[in-house]
């Protein structure tokens, strides 16, 4: 039966990940507190096999770093995204916390997507 | 083996999602705290080759921004939906913070749902 | 590659969702913050193609409304789930907050489960 | 289209469950306040077709009420499992609260694992 | 039909799991409570026919207690990683918080990753 075949796999609800940024989305009508915020689409990659792979649903996240588009970047969901200058008490539940220079797996620095 | 052939994938647990309001939900009997909130049913819709694409579940979602029915909107979920004034203390959590203008990946603006 | 053709999808973490009560959990060896409580079992329902349609895995959820077997309901989960005085301060992650009277999607009030 | 047929599925990311206590961990070196705790293997199962079934993936948590292996207990996840007196104030995200006795569904009792 | 035949699932949004370091990540710049971080890459593992086996996606996790690349460690996520020293009211969301010695099922030491 297939579904006794599918694997069962942990599920990282909250977490850090490593994310390219592919967009941005404009909301003029918002809650207050996301006034100047920048909202980012970000795309999660995982490594895989010994690259990064696209994996997983876009977010969006608020910057707190000065990201921009295409750039490679460590995103933080959940609750603690609440932790920077940025979001301080804010509805924001994702937000990139830094721009990744380089991710490296097995001593070999993979290629950002 | 099927198993191990099956993507590994970034799960975005919380986050925040743009979303297409497909409905509304009334419940008489509830939580004290719920009164006069306005209970919409969103559907996310993520990213994906260019275009918006519907994905995952529906989900019940309370509006703090006047959103209504066929609209495009931002969500916020976990701790962060108890931050707005709508929501704050309350048993929420999920809460509409925004109701979207564009989305643009690629330097493109996407078609809303 | 099958890997590639899975979509990605908006994995709604935490949220709020409508599910049917399907059953009950005893336990009589507990923390006592439990004490009292009624332990429910509820599968959520999601909205799909006009219809109420049983989706994702049974959660054991804490009534804080009086709900009954074979109820459709509301309910919460992740830290928001504490925010009902039944379950303050508790160590309880899922809590029933109303009891629905209707689910309209499209202009159409939906079949309840 | 494969993607398209994908049901879309309630993702219950935190949320108390059932499931069996299947192994322990030991760690010697660890974060000081998990001194004393003892760390179990669980494995998550959901109620289907009139059965308790094994599904997602086995999770370590913490007891807080003298489980043992074998045994069939409810578990929370999330900010509330620092809610027992086991977990205060520690960076603890799983927590067994009770031994289930019985879970009934569709007034018969099934079988536990 | 495919969709009624997917097993639904106990997603663990967030929990403890255990893990194999795989590699690091670095980031110049960045939200300056990272400052002095370890960034490691770790892919979760489960236990899966009395073997742990790798499921999931790898997260990044701030490191708590000196782990290396190589090593099986335990990890924590959502708001319960900040309650280490080193993640103290930082916008973390992912602690490695021990470094297994060993796993144990069905009375049988499994082989570490």
């Amino acid at each position: 039966m297939r579904a006794a075949a599918r694997p069962v796999a942990a599920q990282e609800g909250t977490g850090m990940f490593i994310a390219k940024v592919i967009g941005n989305v404009v909301a003029t009508q918002k809650n207050e507190k996301f006034c100047g915020m920048k909202l980012l689409l970000v795309q999660p990659y995982i490594s895989k096999g010994g690259m990064l792979e696209s994996s997983g649903s876009s977010v969006v996240a608020v910057d707190s770093v000065g990201a921009g588009i295409g750039e490679c970047v460590l995103f933080t969901q959940g609750s603690s995204a609440r932790l920077t200058q940025t979001t301080k008490d804010t509805p924001v539940d994702a937000v990139i916390v830094g721009i990744v220079d380089t991710v490296e797996v097995d001593g070999k620095v993979l290629e950002k997507p």
